[in-house]
């Protein structure tokens, strides 16, 4: 079982706050947009006597109100195509445990979220990576790639839209050659939609609207992004395949019940106001456009337009991600303090691939990056194992 | 993967519902008592105003305050000897893929929880049962029963105590028995706690007070039936093993971290007053007295009186219970009212084993529990399947 490549760094960070140092954190997925205040006063506002076990699926409130989010977003289907699961991670879990067998291969697009990792480790599935470059801003690679990868042994593809950690958004047309190609060759095609709302250039074309493909799609999401709710860990595994759910439905009442109280928030973010996330993507795009401007501006350093997502992965001059990014920490400070990065090596499958890449979740307000990228800036200047 | 026996029935008894039948709930571990309010209130006066990832084995805070709660069990841990799961599933979960591998095998005595089929077949172990007997309480099975059961994958022992489904509290020679075969044959001891707090005939020995075997033991613990807060989804895997604990930890971080809201009601949970589980534990004694004499009073039933827990577990005058249980739902009432049952069947491993007998959830008051019993009463009397 791997290490969680994001949390590595940890021990390092405290260090270097033990230290005094400001430990700007662009390292991790934790939003610090606040939780709608609707939400919170959802779980505040509970009145029972008892905390009980919800149905193993998820309350059944819940998921019917999920029925009117997902057609907001153009995905029709019943509440009986849900279930409701303890973050996005089991619902990944579910999905992987539910379709593949132990040998099993799934494709995934590199780089990618860390974690699918462990859970293929969990779940006995072999990963096969396919390289996506950061010249053309980690696009979907050609279908060839794919047919190249393909074996007897491979069951399944995983897509991230829009993508962690690459921000990068799969067009209309790339998820259509999806499509095709987990048709063609009887696949199942996961879909990681953890950030679905947050798309800067266009609309997500979401798996689920891949007609022809319904039974292929499982989706797996979640609402720790989407309402800043990561703590909640209240997840959805969505499909139309009823073997598939059936399957999964056995894993949830293995462990009987999701939590109940981030139910009730989630319950209550359906009925959030249309703009809410206008506003969180206004935020999120001015963040964006802050941060790929100042990574663009230091010499040496490259860094795609991401589309969506809120994390951007920038090629740094530099002969290490790992070294670097433990160098900020135990080694560098600006003005008192430093930026912590994840190495981009821990998303890369293939071992030597991302040596010189990092990702940066803009989580921080517009302030925060600014003064995170001047650390950034001076210590590309300081960094002895420059390239 | 199997499907949960437990669950199983649950279309008959909403069929019966929708007929205006009063069903008595007997089947699952859902306590009526109420989850006690400075719990719920902890939940409720929260003020962050970002639900935030807690650390991946759960909020520091929390860790600190439950080693006051072991220390007070004589469990002398520190809280980095702790992660907090999400339920007591996940600790289990944990424990099964920290310490086995593919084709492993566990030795569990037979009936017991059906869920650890679940984790098994997720974690690729074979469950090997040892059976214990109605007769004599379902005691510890004897020493030879271990002995001839222990193969060279033998890697580990569960024992759940006091026990679910059969509600028997384990002596203290039994435990010292348990010990002495983990040493002598280097095998982990999975301990599951869940019930530690209600025991009516004398205290629990835990697992982790056994002298010599701090390195075997890992220890499956919840916040779910003593506080009564099912829904709230926190447990924790205590040991004293370190490497068990990294390799736990790592599982732990690739789901990120446990839920937030009911850490806060755990933490909240180790305030109560000391006399807390006097007055859970003198309602409980007074439900299994009440059921245990109900059912022995029945021509043909017979139901050892059971140590601790909230299970009690009879053998009826009847074929089979799954037929028996179903026909309770679908075909019988009495006063507009039947009793559901969980079919002990589903708790052996063995094939052919417990079709006499079912599980008895003790979660209802006294007044409940008596209707239940005429209910059952009557049943027998009817019932066609007689033996």
């Amino acid at each position: 079982m791997p290490s969680s490549p994001i949390r590595k760094l940890v021990p390092f960070a405290e260090a270097a706050k033990k230290k005094g140092i400001k430990v700007f954190h662009l390292n991790i997925g934790q939003p610090d947009i606040e939780t709608p205040k609707i939400c919170l006063d959802a779980v505040k506002n509970s009145d029972f006597k008892v905390l009980e076990y919800s149905h193993s699926a998820g309350n059944e409130s819940y998921r019917k109100k999920l029925v009117s989010y997902y057609a907001k977003n153009n995905i029709e289907i019943t509440h009986n195509d849900i279930i409701i699961t303890t973050g996005g991670s089991e619902a990944i879990m579910f999905g992987f445990m539910a379709c593949l067998d132990a040998g099993d291969e799934v494709i995934i697009p590199e780089p990618f979220y860390a974690n699918y990792n462990g859970f293929a480790t969990q779940s006995d599935v072999k990963v096969v990576p396919i390289k996506s470059n950061i010249e053309d801003g980690f696009a979907l690679p050609p279908i060839e790639d794919f047919e190249k990868a393909i074996t007897k042994n491979t069951k399944a593809i995983v897509v991230c839209n829009p993508n962690n950690p690459t921000g990068y958004l799969y067009s209309a047309e790339e998820m259509e050659t999806l499509k095709n190609i987990v048709i063609k060759h009887d696949l199942f095609l996961f879909a990681d939609e953890a950030y679905r709302e947050f798309c800067y250039e266009g609309k997500q074309v979401s798996a689920m609207h891949l007609k022809g493909a319904e039974q292929h799609v499982i989706l797996m999401d979640t609402i720790s992004k989407r309402y800043s709710a990561c703590g909640g860990r209240i997840g959805a595994l969505v499909t139309k395949n009823k073997e598939v759910l059936d399957a999964a439905m056995k894993f949830a009442q293995a462990r009987l019940s999701p939590p109940y109280y981030a139910q009730l928030l989630g319950e209550a973010a359906i009925d959030l106001p249309d703009d809410y996330f206008d506003i969180t993507k206004a935020e999120y795009k001015l963040r964006r456009d802050t941060i790929v401007k100042r990574l663009n501006a230091i010499p040496g350093v490259f860094c795609p337009n991401p589309g969506g997502a809120f994390y951007a992965m920038a090629r740094l001059p530099i002969d290490d991600c790992d070294l670097f990014c433990q160098w900020l920490l135990d080694s560098f400070s600006y003005n008192n303090a430093t930026v912590m990065m994840a190495p981009a090596t821990g998303f890369y499958s293939t071992i030597g691939l991302g040596k010189n890449e990092v990702r940066l979740a803009y989580v921080l307000n517009v302030d925060a990056i600014n003064q995170a990228m001047d650390c950034l800036e001076v210590a590309l200047k300081e960094y002895p194992g420059k390239r």
